[in-house]
């Protein structure tokens, strides 16, 4: 071996260390105040990955899942995909003049935010199949970050992926230093998070389970598509969420996170197993730098959820206690 | 830092790269003669992952999906998994005596093959759902398991397990090494393969994709487990495949191998995209050391993909001649 070779390797070698050591010593949860919550984090990350540790996890098994919609980012007013929704409802509107009179369609262009809030999640799948079909994947990718581009949070302005919560992505980081392996379970569309999640939260598509549409598998001349149908495959939310960790991950999650009643069976799932298991809950409980809102909510309802995560001694982050910031912290 | 530490990581680095020097002049690929069908292979991966080339593919692209019955194992003299459930047939068939008139069970039980060939692979999932559902996936998973340790090769007298392609295991291993993500989609049952596969083929279970049975939640006291049900969700082959691998992986593959009509269009929507794709077909070829079956064979038919993937210019791997062995060499 040259000798430019060895004295490059001993450079990265003392460069390797060096960021360990620091990385070691570091605040992987600056964004946690220092509470019984964070403490309870770490150390359960610690004792799932020391090696030696009674309650060690192979890597092959550290999965962890994560609900989106009031989990890693905010819900309030509404699913923030149903403003996607909402803008193209409009657009499409002229060609529907039944949507006039017709929920959840007639709120959607009304922008009666409180009605649409009302329809529940299966109601508000029509509007998501209806403005999420008839095109190819690649075809609404587009749409969705080129509306992504202009689109601004009504209350805050911000463009929808800033309001992903920081102290979230430092988990997530952290859980992905410590050899765990991401998944996001959730109930809003799964190509509309495949556009942004990748980016925003370090998620790969093929680790992204959401609601998914039918698709049609089409040979048009030279031209081969694959056209999102309006048509339902599954919602994925409640008792659906365990079942889809079984056929997307095919292995029970080592963790998991939620914050809504649609969370539950994904949590009682994750924590029934045997080993080691963790079970967290978001508690939106700052109305000041967020919302607070838990059983009464018509969207991100957290009710029957809490007596159960009691019950079962899961983890409740209390946001307004628990985090000394909410939303991402660009240029951090 | 101490002294021993740093000469600790000297070693190391020492080890890596003399490790990575060898690997480097080594064949990836020592199964497969010196044929233009080896050269094709090394040619794409050097070509998409070698920086500074002009059809290098990011990392996050490198997606590869292999067919498993008769692409990365056997499949004669039926699919493998069949012999799974032609046991679990006769087990259960003194609770059935309707199955001794009734296809495809009078077949099994039978063990008239021929005749249960020619099911097809719909078909063939009656036997399939009979004799898999009605129960947990991890009291699934142990049946499977239990028959794997004794069950045989009718034929050859191997356990299934090493029923699998030397050349096929190195070429996993070569994608790997130059970081390509693979993933299964197969017509197989996505639990039945997953009991296995993750040991045999390296690949692990949320790589897995297959034909899926719908499940259902189910909470009896503490007693919380996902049951199988009697009915299909989807079965993986033709047109789904590419649906499949759109809802799952959320990426279009850079590199697909099949060996069947089965895995048309998942080798037709692979090399559709833009870019470097490739698309491969492992012909069946050697009926001296395996079988040889194309367009008449009812399993494993290949033959409107031959006339497709010779105009598409997909790759077709001749076993015979360019396979210098066929079945895992166990202690390499």
């Amino acid at each position: 071996m040259a000798r430019k070779s060895k004295a490059l390797i001993l450079l990265i070698s003392y460069a390797i260390s060096f960021y360990a050591i620091s990385a070691e010593q570091a605040d992987p949860l600056p964004s946690w105040n220092d509470t019984d919550t964070k403490k309870s984090i770490i150390e359960f990350v610690s004792n799932t990955t020391m090696s030696g540790s009674k309650t060690f996890v192979p890597i092959e098994q550290r999965i962890a899942t994560f609900d989106n919609d009031g989990t890693l980012w905010a819900e309030k007013p509404i699913y923030l995909q149903l403003f996607f929704a909402i803008d193209k409802v409009k657009d499409m509107s002229s060609e529907h003049p039944e949507w006039r009179t017709e929920e959840p369609y007639a709120s959607a262009i009304k922008g009666d935010l409180e009605t649409l809030g009302k329809q529940g999640l299966e109601g508000l799948m029509k509007l998501v199949m209806q403005t999420h079909s008839g095109m190819s994947a690649e075809e609404f990718h587009q749409e969705v970050k080129d509306w992504l581009k202009t689109a601004r949070h009504p209350i805050t302005n911000k463009p929808y992926t800033q309001m992903v919560y920081q102290p979230m992505l430092e988990l997530l980081d952290y859980l992905r230093d410590n050899q765990y392996q991401i998944f996001i379970v959730s109930g809003g569309g799964v190509e509309f998070m495949r556009v942004w999640a990748p980016e925003v939260y370090g998620i790969p598509t093929q680790n992204i389970i959401g609601t998914t549409l039918k698709a049609e598998y089409k040979v048009e001349g030279n031209e081969i598509t694959i056209q999102r149908l309006p048509e339902i495959d599954f919602v994925n939310d409640k008792t659906v969420k365990p079942i889809s960790i079984q056929n997307f991950i095919g292995k029970r999650p080592t963790l998991a996170f939620g914050n809504s009643d649609g969370d539950l069976q994904m949590l009682e799932w994750t924590t029934a197993g045997t080993g080691p298991r963790f079970g967290g809950i978001i508690h939106h409980t700052d109305k000041i730098r967020e919302w607070a809102y838990d059983r009464k909510s018509p969207v991100g309802k957290l009710d029957k959820a809490i007596e159960v995560g009691k019950s079962k001694g899961w983890l409740f982050v209390d946001m307004e206690k628990d985090w000394n910031q909410v939303f991402q912290q660009l240029g951090n």
